[in-house]
């Protein structure tokens, strides 16, 4: 793993106190967190929050490396077992899709790792940072604490290209053990 | 995740005693075990056992959907920092291979994980099975344990076919936290 990422969670260590294996993990993994949920908490299914097409401003085009204007499935969802888990803002630009994933992404009830899964698609992931923050009144009403927040942002990338950007948020209270 | 690989974990569970989050990860995962072992142990490394070029038996063409007589990269190595971490053999039928990524793997002491992440080969990964056995003489004595051995199988695939196919072993004492 790049050695940033490996800083960056020392840095988090030094401000919020010893993260746990699992933490780490969720915070660095190339694979799939809905994968990972399934098995540290039983199947796992998400609450969609937002589901909606918006034209790319110029930070998405720049970030996606599309044209201002294209447009972009914007997705929150929380996902969670009988508690809610993990909170994710997803950004896919809907060029770079199948009909058949696009389908599968407006349905907005199915994991983004499951529908990869589903569609059998070959993908890399690129952790772009690792980081913890204060919780916002939306993330401590969603996850009922005060914790400071995990989080990460990092790319899909198919066909040398970004399908998918994502943001995933956690309390540092969960996945303590 | 399949419901099939959830049931071999309780499976396990029931064997040998409750899994940590770490070891169910490191089971069922289908990202890189190498960037695991890194945030969880620091920057890793291997030691290559064996890496010699075998022409494929009955079982490994089919295993790997080849002809038999094919040449196949047969390499065991133990990913390791300070002490022994997962044993891991695997299977690379060298037709599918790249020069630049052959070089890489034979060169022996990279990880397959980096090699993978080096060449920004988008793939993925399919979990066969996951299994507890009694430890064989040879992993008692890497491992310095009498511990059960934990064990799964899984193939890398790239365009659609078997690109790696992978057997990884940890003792059951290892990652308890």
């Amino acid at each position: 793993m790049d050695q940033s990422i490996l800083d960056e969670i020392k840095k988090i260590e030094n401000k919020v106190g010893k993260l746990s294996s699992a933490q780490k993990i969720l915070l660095t993994t190339d694979g799939s967190v809905t994968t990972i949920l399934d098995v540290l908490k039983g199947h796992v299914n998400i609450n969609t929050l937002v589901q909606e097409f918006v034209p790319a401003d110029r930070k998405m085009a720049h970030d996606l490396n599309i044209n201002v204007g294209d447009t972009v499935n914007y997705r929150v969802v929380v996902i969670k077992s009988e508690t809610p888990l993990i909170y994710a803002i997803s950004l896919v630009p809907l060029q770079r899709l199948s009909n058949d994933f696009k389908e599968d992404l407006i349905r907005a009830d199915i994991p983004i790792g499951r529908i990869l899964k589903k569609h059998n698609i070959e993908s890399r992931r690129e952790i772009k940072s690792v980081y913890v923050q204060n919780a916002e009144e939306e993330l401590k009403e969603i996850f009922q604490t005060d914790s400071p927040m995990l989080k990460r942002t990092y790319n899909i990338i198919h066909q040398d290209e970004i399908l998918i950007s994502l943001k995933e948020i956690f309390p540092y209270s969960l996945f303590q053990e």
